[in-house]
């Protein structure tokens, strides 16, 4: 197995593992004995889903998350310069996307570092495929800002980007604010714009759901405390 | 199983199956009966690649590709009316981001029909992994303009929006055009700046390698012709 820095996705709900990852990424975890992560038991529960097999014990586990000090995230490449391969795994899903892992490659990087991602869900993609938007061109927005009038302009912002560069918008939530944000899309975009709304993806619950927002202004739905991504498009 | 419309990702390179899609994907293959797909003989290698197992003969395809009339698309859902699933396979990697299966999915949508999107290789997101850069916040540009005015001012907005924004980057070119597009890169943006050059993903010559314009500039690289794509930051 060559020594390189492996960014191992991990489940994003309680699918079976067969179903969310392919099995050569279960086969590189059997024989990796080093690992970054965000959250040690998050990662140990992960490594024993993926082959209950695996000695946990014998691992050893470092921690990148948000309370690292930069100085610290170098070190974390040693095994690497010993000839053995380190894997990174995040809390749920791809990991280096958006979280501190994206430090540590950016720093493998500089050394000339091979780094490899494996396949994984994202629900990035996998809500935009499902979405019927355009995939040619979008942006993900991260967070909407919080402040209201910063809130009021990205929606503004994300709007004119829509319209003129036929650009879908992707963007999350703080889960118990998901509700909120619906009646807000509703009441603040032209009610011929669509939201596609994404839950739980990969969940027993998954649902994506594409419609105007004139539509959703008359619908039920409850997505309080369900992870959730959202999309917008003409 | 579930009558849906399931978005089917295939392989992107000659790797082996079970490196780049879960098992669960298999496993569906075997039972969908009914496929839509941008090109029949590919998708029919991918499915004996798949499982080779599978009664190809006794499948039925149809084609959605650029060709394809938008008042041919919502005959192509009649399985699921009748309560079978329809699988979405398209050229390369995951179905419905940048090809017809959109419209498809769109129009499935608009008849709440459920749309399941299933796990495989993004080259989006695997290079925006493997980069380091920002993912938080990220553009999908598609293919750069071709002429040379509508092409220099999207090299200028990509620029500000690095520096403003905070907004990684991320487009393709054509591949025969790579080499050049590097070298234009190189001359017309700040050279401190950071290019990742993500190519031949999951494929035997898969190399992923960001580095300051400053330094792509003195080095020796030849992806002319390999299915890359390129990402920006500061």
């Amino acid at each position: 197995m060559k020594s390189a820095l492996y960014l191992i996705p991990s489940t994003m709900s309680d699918a079976p593992v067969g179903d969310v990852l392919p099995a050569g990424n279960i086969a590189l975890c059997r024989e990796i004995k080093h690992y970054v992560v965000e959250n040690i038991r998050t990662a140990r529960r992960f490594l024993k889903r993926c082959d209950r097999d695996i000695d946990i014990d014998s691992l050893t586990f470092t921690v990148l998350d948000e309370h690292t000090s930069p100085a610290d995230v170098p070190a974390m490449l040693a095994p690497i310069e010993q000839g053995l391969p380190v894997g990174v795994i995040s809390e749920a899903g791809c990991p280096a996307v958006a979280d501190p892992g994206a430090d540590l490659v950016a720093v493998a990087q500089q050394r000339g570092i091979t780094v490899v991602p494996l396949v994984g869900p994202s629900s990035i993609i996998m809500s935009l495929m499902a979405s019927g938007f355009n995939g040619q061109t979008f942006a993900f927005n991260g967070y909407l800002p919080y402040e209201s009038r910063a809130r009021s302009e990205k929606l503004r912002e994300m709007e004119r980007l829509i319209r003129t560069r036929q650009q879908t918008q992707i963007f999350i939530e703080t889960p118990y604010r998901n509700n909120r944000l619906i009646a807000e899309l509703v009441s603040s975009l032209p009610s011929g714009m669509r939201l596609c709304v994404a839950s739980d993806i990969t969940g027993p619950k998954q649902e994506i759901i594409t419609l105007p927002l004139a539509k959703w202004a008359k619908r039920a739905y409850n997505y309080d405390k369900v992870p959730t991504i959202f999309l917008l498009y003409s």
